[in-house]
């Protein structure tokens, strides 16, 4: 096992690598930047290094001084956490050279789930279903209205050059076919100087439900059932949870078989999570797959018993798995407090936090790095808590995150806490019967 | 259901009780001394009522006061927490008379768990073993040794006016019996001017092993298995755990079924605890029967996923219970953070707490009233926190103890943080292997 890992990351995701680690008798290396000194995660490992300055280019995302870090204090092992350099092929192969374990996806496999043809591709082969559509630019209306009727109405198309829905068209039934391909193909024209349509199945009533799997060394992988991540606003999630409202045992199944095969296909070590869409009928497609711990895990842990990063740890160090699969014993959701303003666009809120009391009891889990007198530095990713709950029902589950949110005490800042209490209570939300497309329409002005 | 709950109590169980109420939708009543204005329970109940000002009788304690908020907020159920008036039969009684539900025990239970001779025999006479020996003073020599025959060496001689271990003998074996007789008589005759001995089977190698049960209005009663709370000091638990390491699959169900007979003999309503005398055997023994919620109740919640709290509630309203008994799925541990000095014969602490960290993260519970800035007052029991950790087995579960102890922050005060840290390293605690009697010889002196 490792003697020393170095977190090449900060805030909540270093502390709770740092926990893991204190827990397995790991010594750990904390790295920082100048505006995160004051940081818990600084406090509570057992070395740290500052490795430069604000922005991130300039230190957490800085290879050659993460490097010289791990090499300084002799960590035989990297843990990225998420974002930075989690998901970096380049840095993954860098800590190879170095012989520093990377606790993370090899550079091969960072690069074939990172481009996202290849990643389709690849699933498609390992029998993962994708969105049905064509196979690159259609030749003719007679084409498209074959693909068409193949893959099921309704169906898009899309401009190949296009972005930001110009250039697309959603088409219900054949009869409606040549209208659109003549407005899409004008309209990318126009924008895009580029008339090239290609054609996808259109997916009805999109949720975001997402496979926790761990694979081992040997080839072997695992999951861990869904997370729901429909709750989203500009593809930003929100609230997770387990199990998802929508997705049946036998679904459950379907989607681990899938995303197991999946990950055999590349040989996946480590933990990942392969993301879908689901629509309304139950059908599933392949969105990506993340070669990293999620933001969201702690959910999966709260109803599997299962400490994720841990597992990342010990499937690192080659422990093999039990091949198992988890299912959710309890409903768990999380709530992401951020930073930032609700009633105003979201608008960061970064400042000193002047009063600060987070909730507790049976049921709750809060992970954090920021205490009373912590100032938030504006540089950085806005999320300063993930408040989580576990229950025996999902109704339990939303009262009680009522009751903790509305116990959770943050003064000096805005933070994301009046939208979660009014999503709550939300009757859409409570039904369990939304889209990821729920908060385009949400009314998010009465929120002080 | 209750509409308007009054939490006749303070400190963490209030907001423990205030918790659940709000999960179950239940409008919360608090009541305050003058010393507890500033308490994070009056700051998170519906409405708050001042009481009177400290010491306790002249506030928590004093009925009229209690029964007046209770009428003057139109509260038509009074949660006693533990403590205070939590076993006191007038006030259940008072209660009743008001038309107030009292959340605990009636008048008649109370009364008959209360004194101690009652409580003996009526869990005998309901099949519960109780300590053999003999039923009032010994006669003679003969009939001692006959009865000690009996009930199987060694056995304690006691002085029936006795108290601190004078006028005792431990006799190990007949032949020591005339000498221990002589020398116990001789001795409680000069302390006590009372020569009256009776005997009691010595209980080998003692451990605190209690289970707890809930009881509904028809008359059933389940149990939740046992919470094993052997590490105490001066006869104060500081840390229990469950499952017990002694307890085995076949010794629980022995036990839960000799606590659900003791119950269903009383008719006994609400959640109750049970204690027992475990030995070396084995064998168990009761010692006595709590007719309230414990402080230690978290973590039969945290392994068993039920909430106490509402089953209190839900009885006391009249739900009855599914009659199904539960066992621990995971192993938690609590540990009591009282502001007090370990290293100085835990000396209370009190005092302004001027810096706070509460540990989170996976399988880690606070439940505590403090924060950065509160005073604690002189006045009240010492505990501030209870820390409680949940994992898959007693060896993670006391690393991630040692862990969350390490990022417990409070500064200002003394609390016995230094002594769990230093038990979770003890080897003796660590092998699962100890007496109540434990603590009599650990060593406190390095603890700062």
């Amino acid at each position: 096992m490792f003697k020393k890992i170095l977190i090449a990351n900060r805030g909540e995701i270093a502390l709770r690598i740092i926990r893991t680690c204190r827990e397995m008798g790991i010594k750990t290396v904390a790295v920082y930047s100048t505006a995160d000194k004051d940081s818990l995660h600084v406090r509570f490992a057992d070395e740290a290094v500052c490795i430069g300055p604000p922005p991130s280019a300039k230190s957490y995302l800085k290879m050659p001084n993460l490097i010289s870090a791990a090499e300084i204090t002799n960590a035989d092992a990297i843990h990225p956490g998420y974002g930075f350099l989690s998901e970096n092929a380049e840095f993954s192969r860098i800590c190879q050279e170095y012989g520093i374990k990377f606790i993370g996806a090899t550079p091969e496999m960072i690069n074939s789930m990172g481009d996202k043809a290849t990643a389709k591709d690849t699933m498609k082969k390992a029998g993962v279903p994708i969105i049905p559509g064509s196979e690159g630019l259609l030749d003719s209306v007679a084409q498209g209205k074959k693909l068409a009727a193949e893959v099921g109405y309704p169906v898009l198309l899309k401009a190949t050059a296009g972005g930001g829905g110009r250039g697309m068209r959603l088409v219900k039934q054949e009869s409606e076919f040549q209208k659109a391909w003549d407005d899409a193909r004008m309209e990318s024209a126009a924008a895009f100087g580029n008339d090239g349509l290609y054609l996808e199945k259109f997916v009805e009533e999109p949720r975001h439900i997402e496979i926790q799997i761990v694979g081992d060394s040997r080839g072997r992988a695992c999951h861990l059932s869904e997370r729901d991540c429909s709750i989203q606003r500009r593809h930003q999630k929100l609230v997770e949870e387990t199990p998802s409202p929508i997705v049946s045992q036998e679904l459950r199944e379907k989607m681990g078989a899938a995303a197991i095969a999946g990950a055999e296909a590349i040989g996946y070590e480590g933990a990942g999570t392969i993301e879908f869409l689901v629509d309304k009928h139950g059908d599933f497609y392949f969105m990506e797959m993340n070669t990293r711990i999620q933001v969201e895990h702690p959910i999966t842990e709260e109803v599997t018993d299962f400490d994720l990063i841990k597992e990342q740890i010990q499937v690192a160090a080659g422990v093999p798995i039990s091949g198992k699969n988890y299912f959710p014993k309890l409903h768990s959701m999380e709530c992401r407090i951020n930073a930032e303003d609700p009633g105003n666009g979201f608008r960061p809120s970064p400042g000193k936090i002047t009063n600060l009391h987070l909730p507790g009891g049976h049921g709750v889990r809060v992970d954090s790095h920021v205490y009373a007198g912590y100032t938030i530095p504006p540089n950085y990713d806005s999320m300063i808590a993930k408040l989580i709950v576990s229950a025996q029902s999902r109704e339990e589950a939303i009262t009680r995150m009522k009751r903790a949110l509305s116990e959770f005490v943050i003064e000096g800042i805005k933070t994301t806490i009046p939208f979660h209490i009014k999503l709550m209570d939300d009757p859409i939300f409570k039904s369990g019967k939304f889209t990821t497309k729920f908060l385009e329409d949400f009314d998010f002005s009465d929120l002080k």
